[in-house]
């Protein structure tokens, strides 16, 4: 039900006359350098343009803007920190949207201690939601390397996963209630501070991951956790990805869920990592690394010792060598910093083609050996990068073209290397996107590789709850 | 599009026997006699008819069994062990729909330890499942008093909590993948074992607590857990709600997440369980108490120890006074079954007017005094039974005729009662159904009690996955 510019009031030409008199003329960007930031992904692999880019203040104010553009048959694009990694926030280059920004929306609506829930609104950062909870001495576990920046719409939309999966789970189990703005302009509050309620159908579900196909978020009702007093990291070389598996394995069963980090890193990450900053000081590289975190909350200082005795027992059955236990938080910091300085020293190797799969956690190893095989022969050379949260099943898999070859000849070929990353995927029963969601970057490979019977089912629910496609087009679906 | 019995194979006359072409007829029961057990709740509420019974197979003969239903117009009540307490599972009056057995799908069908992960059928029972965990040195931590004959299916229909929904979450925090029977007999098989995969909406977020209104669910993936290996219980006095609310954030902020029940029961139901069960052996009945358990893995005995500071420093405080350490397992048993004795002791008593509900933690005691307050003035001398899973939230809240009231003049004033409770539990934004969902017996409450556009929204679920109405009429909406 688009509507042309014959409309009263002016139509789409007289929309951001329109806005600015809901949400306030500075609160509604027109001029192009002023768009600018919001129509570019993080990455720089998309670039829209929008009618307009409007700020609302507060929930009444998104609601009123999404009610607007329901009337004149607008599509909207809801942009949280602009962190992701899919597109999933840039409009299309049609520039036929309006890009709504949740940042605003930044207020700690309200925290209950004793509840362990802490309400907030949609532009907050994931940051402040962290630092809040530490201030009442608990524990928001998402932790994301844009923590400085993502917001929690965003990690809501993307349903967010990060190092702590194996522990706490992704956002989607963090979150207890949502204030979401329908496709209509209605505000449904489902804003609930209840771990039990079983009165009809889990609403919250679909818009969390929906990646703004359905609803805009205004606001949520976090879980708090008790935050640990005691902390534990080792990084240690291990043989191969299988004994890795095998680590975590014993891990598990020693320390429970005090595990609450468990990730691999390929010699690669880190060569990358030295070469691009050389006052990062790896341990001597080896092929294959566990950096693994424990925490707990304990009167005594029972989790170091426990920590050595895992690894001791784990060296003596082979499943690692070479440990080196952080003896302070700096230095804990500074085996962190290993893993962390991933995204950083890849972005000034160069382009790289980048994948972020997940299979069980038991299929990993064959992951690693059938995709090595596979890319070796499709192409010789090629450097393959390989590091993740192995103990949730999600690794970050990426390829640089060999040393001299043309970066474009590499890039025109990124559709074959997708192809046979993701059928093995597939082929293990894993996920094409285990964290990064689809967005625009894979809406088209999951038709491919996703059952006919399950996206009919997900068109369903989106026209069921969008029936005139106003929200996000062009992402997901 | 329901038809009549003008269609070809007889429409519904023929239905059973096309049905037994489908199952064999052993498996489809027509006889009265034979059909009486299915056609009760647990409870003896409710009592409905049925076309017949049918006890499929395997996924393909629900399927079958669906896709005939559905081009026949024949309306299906999914059931599993049939020990649900909202009437979700029985079928109405009317006689015109075919209740489908789920009991006969009890395959396990596979483990994978590394990965975590178990994939049964929905006719698995609980209890089934646990003891296949266990065996692989794991742990599925949901825990209800039906856990020798609920089935896996109904869990998940009715997404369970029980007695460790503090520490492990409820039956949806603990699914990974399902294969669910959609209404016109597909099959859709998400059965994933991946903790991360961001490929869309979350389908089978719909099917979880829908009780079997939107598909029937046929099989699923598990989450498991490591199997702690100490335990610790104690049984302590406390002084009021206030007092155990605060005893609770004492073993949070104390002993994190080793805390895996926490359960508040209050004099009354000690009374009623020494009168029916005297073989039962409670402390001196205070009017209040609280049951914790701690769970650990440690190569240690150190929770002992940490209970026992706990409970000492909680004592010192006035949190706490008489408080009772299990030193043996069957001790702990012991303690346990003063709890788990409700159900049965309040059976032996008589009817009551139950309520199962929920509100914030914090808002626990002023809801029970508030309640007792409001409750003692609708009939002085109402015996009032409180008892419940006080560490998420979730009480049972039931009354009892004052002694010497004729039962029948109680029962009549349920409505008037549950008018009380729900209007408090809803004020303090809690819900009118934690665990045991709407059913058949809270369909009419919660359209008072819930928010207009969520229940819109949830009809519209409905129509869109369920055009025609066949899924579990009457139920939930």
């Amino acid at each position: 039900m688009a509507m042309t510019g014959t409309e009263p009031g002016g139509g789409v030409s007289g929309l951001p006359t329109r806005l600015a008199a809901l949400v306030g003329s500075d609160h509604v960007l027109t001029d192009p350098a002023a768009m600018s930031p919001y129509l570019t992904d993080y990455r720089g692999n998309y670039v829209g343009r929008a009618l307009a880019v409007v700020k609302p203040a507060n929930t009444q104010e998104v609601a009123a803007v999404v009610k607007l553009c329901s009337e004149t048959g607008v599509p909207i694009v809801p942009q949280g920190g602009n962190t992701g990694l899919s597109g999933g926030a840039t409009p299309l280059p049609d520039g036929l949207s309006i890009l709504v920004s949740l940042s605003r929306l930044d207020r700690i609506r309200a925290l209950d201690a004793a509840n362990d829930t802490l309400c907030v609104e949609a532009g907050c950062t994931l940051a402040a939601v962290q630092e809040a909870a530490a201030t009442a001495g608990r524990l928001f576990p998402l932790s994301l390397a844009s923590g400085g920046s993502c917001e929690i719409g965003g990690n809501l939309s993307t349903n967010a996963g990060g190092v702590h999966v194996l522990r706490y789970g992704n956002m989607r189990e963090l979150t207890l209630g949502l204030e979401v703005v329908l496709p209509d302009g209605r505000v449904w509050n489902g804003l609930r501070g209840l771990r039990k309620d079983n009165t009809g159908y889990d609403l919250k579900q679909l818009f969390i991951g929906a990646e703004g196909t359905l609803g805009i978020i205004t606001a949520a009702v976090l879980k708090l956790f008790p935050a640990p007093n005691a902390r534990a990291t080792a990084w240690a070389d291990v043989p191969d990805p299988t004994a890795a598996v095998a680590l975590l394995a014993r891990f598990r069963a020693a320390c429970g869920d005090r595990v609450s980090a468990f990730e691999l890193v390929g010699r690669q990450l880190l060569e990358l990592a030295s070469r691009h900053m050389p006052h990062s000081h790896a341990p001597a590289p080896s092929n294959w690394s566990v950096l693994v975190d424990l925490t707990e909350f304990s009167a005594d200082a029972s989790l170091l010792p426990l920590l050595e005795q895992t690894l001791e027992a784990a060296i003596g059955a082979g499943e690692a060598s070479d440990a080196v236990i952080a003896a302070s938080q700096s230095q804990a910091d500074a085996l962190w910093a290993l893993r962390e300085n991933a995204n950083e020293a890849q972005k000034r190797e160069g382009f790289s083609i980048k994948h972020d799969i997940s299979v069980p956690v038991s299929s990993i190893p064959e992951f690693i050996a059938r995709a090595d095989d596979a890319l070796r022969a499709w192409q010789p050379g090629v450097r393959i990068i390989v590091f993740g949260h192995i103990g949730d099943g999600n690794l970050h898999y990426n390829l640089f073209p060999p040393p001299g070859e043309d970066e474009a000849t590499f890039i025109a070929r990124v559709d074959e290397a997708n192809r046979i990353v993701y059928e093995l995927v597939v082929a293990l029963g894993g996920s094409i996107s285990a964290e990064h969601g689809l967005g625009q970057l894979k809406r088209e490979a999951i038709v491919r590789y996703k059952d006919a019977l399950e996206l009919e089912l997900m068109r369903t629910i989106k026209h069921a709850l969008d029936p005139h496609g106003l929200m996000n087009p062009g992402k997901v679906l």
